[in-house]
């Protein structure tokens, strides 16, 4: 049996601009972002802001580089920072923390949950020395919710206690919020209550919510003077941005849609549960398979036109607003006739 | 005397995308580029490497992404890269080329005209050794049109001698061709003349033609590899670029209407000579007038809302698709008659 | 009951040059390393390659500066390194790798026993890769006798299996043997056998031996050249380097004496095991103690004039050729004293 | 004629420790450097920051090192830094200040005589501005006596005004002084008059004095500790140093025997012009001649036992205290032979 139309569920960066959003962008007001101050980018940065309760706030082309810009502001060369394991900013985005911040990474395990780590943890590695462990600790790096653990959710009162102990050790900590909208979409809590105490955050506008480019990295204002500095060396700095940016406005509105995303997830996991399938409860978009043969399962899935990705020991299936639940319905659809005995020939 | 209307001369890179060009945008196919490979970007990519007579190209972010991509490949930490004085790479992109490439940069005075350097003078440095001066010289930058000399043009036959001596003395070339356009339209040759011989080249595409966002670099298959590992460390990587791309194609269409910015440079600068302005006849479409003291005059200027830019030494005026002759015939008018003695009250 | 002199059992780095090694010091023939090459930092060189098995090899001052031109010479930016769960490399040279070599590191955990890795665990990580896991393992970073683990020893048997499987996945392999004379001696093999098939190895002059400064890595000639540029570069070039390497030479000459480092250890851990201290057997001159309070031990020790140094969990005594057995008797006759019952006063 | 000794004026750095230092070496009383702090060395670092008028001072392995640790600490990533035209840091430290300080160089033209700068270059670099000339400058590099100019001086009153240029545009200072001390003996004043108002300077005790090793890079308490971190990153950190120090301290005391160097430059300048070579008069104990052919020039002093080095356009002899008068006058003997015109066979 082979399926003409894919349904494409390795991840929501492939969510597309629609009609309307499209319409936005087209009809964007704009200036040359590098000279003045593109107006609509201006407007992006504010109301980004605003939302994740941050001072100010800077539009660039990826989460990668708005992790990576505060990086560089926040370690010295050397500085060791912490951040729990299988992280993006660890496995994902290509050493850039090492090279061009110079950052030691510690992985710190999930002894809470997937993706959640303890403040114990935090306050141990912040504060070991001796004349041989001489490694400074400076940063808590968290990502909530955690893309490879299954996008798992921290709670705010847990956010909080890890941003307690990470100041009292005397750690600056920044958040990857690549998908923080669907941890709050998740927990129903504003954004803003999931950053309380951080120095700076990254969210994503190009993950479920279908604006095509950009990220914002939010923090302090001389923080966001530093970052266009280090955004401009990088060669993220760009004229007509405002084009994006549109994008970007009309996203922000659409954070609610995510709760669409999670109930479609659910769906898929129980229908995969049902069909045999080891696999958890998703608390967001993500749902994570353990399979024995990761390359064979994915060979097999493709074969049925549904795409996923690999992670370590498991299949990744993202949930999205361009595959509504019909579209979620038929990928089990499709996974339960490969799986059943082929008639003969 | 005030005036409602400003006449922005500040850059080429103010030009915004028209109807058509928006319209081009929102209609674009597009898919992740990160994950597969968005389809119009790649359009964009093989029809600007064809162009350029190159094997491959990658779209970024901004063109100085893509002269320090071209850096960071092309350079050992601590190698020396040779550049006409005052170019872009020296003095506009905010030391990316120390930081990300490590580079050594050394200038090369304009010995030839305001902008273009000699073939001896590549030689010269190349080889230099001594148990001393142990710097290895690895790279030749050149930038075609030169901005900061006024938009000044290398013709072929000059760029194929300074490539000569290059690769003679076992460097490899990157070419900053911002502007190549411009550079081409004014020499009545392809753009593939122009880069005869260099092993990269980065073109701009948001300068002068009115795409919003986006450059391109462009060179071996290997090289492109490379580059987009590199362009993902950055952060320049994009998910549905193809909004942006579908401007990038549309602006390759419209590269000869750059003729009319040239012919308008050519008003300006008579206008300018003919109310006493030392001024020389522009080659592209920049205008760089000698003025005793820049910060006084770009106020004066700003006072007729007429803008401009500062370079060491003058003020630099850039014509460009949105301030058309009669802008550019107005902007005279409004400097003459601040020139002129004012009537008694 | 206060103690004149102090036992010191922090590092093996503490041993000073005795009378024979001073003469030869003071006596040796020296030249402008830089500008020639001093003649008996060549004579060093030469030797040290030639038990090592490697081709060739460059005196460095440090051996953080060894491990870190390895690294800097393999490593693209943002390449990922393994290297044995608290590796010097990790732990104890302030982020260097990340900093200088722009790698990104991955302990790999004892599983075969302390400080002792397995060759799936480098299969694994080598070979991961996803869209997402998209960094590219280079480099397996070895460490014998692994240091933060009690000196232990990795014998040549699995030291080749670990090589053989870095190798056909394509790693480099650089073996950290800042005591790889310990680890030689224990295991009655000479040290070429435990550099089989590694493309660089550090080992050092300063460590047990009495050389006052100094450490030698070693690889093939075209590895050596490009070391000898970038120690240039990071200012570990020296001019009359004869006067330390005539330390060195003379300390290759004193490897036998480290079993009576290792014969003090096992005297010493027998001892505190017999004080009702939870001790290993130490296989070579490292005896790390685990104590419920590291900070208050170490007090406890210096109080009676014994200095040991903390590692996590624990203290850590190193023995060496200026404190022989008569010093680690009297140690253990002082904790011993300091943990009886006080007489009534 | 052949000569069976050979006369080496390459450079200073060749002056080899004598038996008195030697023995000052053998008994140097030691420590670990790392752990504790080797007392010799810090009897040296006081010794020096005291002679320098600095507040306290860190021993480095090499000049490189203490310019590049200053560089390091004083400099964000892509800060530009000025210097004299042909400074050591620009052309002889194989780019360590881009690739480690991630610096952009600019030179400054030696207005005032050769290797000596001017205020106005300093305030015009320094306070350059536009949107697009948009470098940071923050650090004015000098270097006293300019090695590649010849060892020239610049006197007290000038440095004065060039480093209150420099502060008065908000830039830091940092003196490289590898041959400070034959300025000081040839301006007849203190060290400590020519680093008035400086940041931080690096003297070398290895060139004309006899010291086999090391460098001292001195400033503030606060730099001292941090440039001790960035040391031990770099690999520089050593055990027992104070061998080293020793030579080092023997070598202060030898300051004033460096007037007799610059007697013998001056005496070997008088010489060459005798014989017809375009020499100036030498302000130090460094002489370049310039000649048509340099490397044909370098092959005929070797054949009669000369040795020099190449600069551009140029020859460099370095007199020191290995090649005293008499040596001096035997190489403008075999010089004045090898010119004469050969006898008939």
């Amino acid at each position: 049996m082979t399926y003409a139309r894919r349904i494409d569920l390795r991840s929501d960066t492939v969510t597309q601009p629609d009609e309307t959003m499209r319409v936005a962008m087209s009809s964007a007001q704009v200036g040359d972002d590098v000279l003045d101050h593109d107006p609509t980018m201006r407007r992006l940065e504010e109301e980004t802001a605003a939302r994740l309760g941050m001072d100010a706030a800077l539009w660039v082309p990826s989460g990668t580089m708005g992790n990576v810009i505060a990086m560089v502001i926040h370690l010295r060369r050397g500085d060791r920072f912490l951040a729990p394991r299988a992280a993006h900013v660890l496995e994902a985005e290509l050493g850039s923390s090492a090279w061009l911040a110079g950052g030691m990474p510690q992985p710190l395990e999930w002894t809470v949950g997937p993706g959640r780590i303890n403040p114990e943890d935090v306050r141990a590695y912040a504060t070991q020395s001796s004349p041989y462990y001489a490694l400074t600790t400076r940063l808590l790096c968290l990502e909530n919710t955690h893309n490879f653990a299954g996008g798992t959710v921290t709670p705010p009162d847990e956010h909080a206690r890890l941003v307690s102990a990470a100041r009292e050790a005397g750690l600056l900590v920044h958040l990857d919020g690549a998908r923080l909208w669907n941890a709050s979409v998740a927990l129903g809590v504003p954004p803003a209550a999931l950053t309380v105490g951080v120095d700076t955050v990254q969210v994503c506008l190009s993950k479920g919510l279908g604006a095509p480019v950009g990220s914002v990295v939010a923090g302090s204002r001389s923080f966001v003077k530093e970052a266009r500095r280090v955004r401009k060396m990088l060669g993220g700095g760009v004229r007509q941005g405002g084009v994006l940016a549109a994008a970007g406005l009309l996203a922000l509105e659409r954070i609610d849609d995510l709760a669409a995303d999670h109930a479609n997830a659910a769906l898929l996991a129980e229908g995969l549960a049902g069909l045999g399938w080891e696999v958890g409860r998703p608390e967001t978009n993500i749902v994570i398979a353990a399979v024995p043969d990761v390359a064979s399962t994915l060979t097999a899935l493709e074969r049925v036109g549904v795409l996923a990705t690999a992670v370590p020991g498991g299949v990744r299936f993202v949930t999205h607003r361009d595959a509504p639940e019909l579209d979620v319905a038929e990928a089990l659809r499709r996974i339960s006739a490969a799986q059943s005995p082929a008639p003969a020939a």
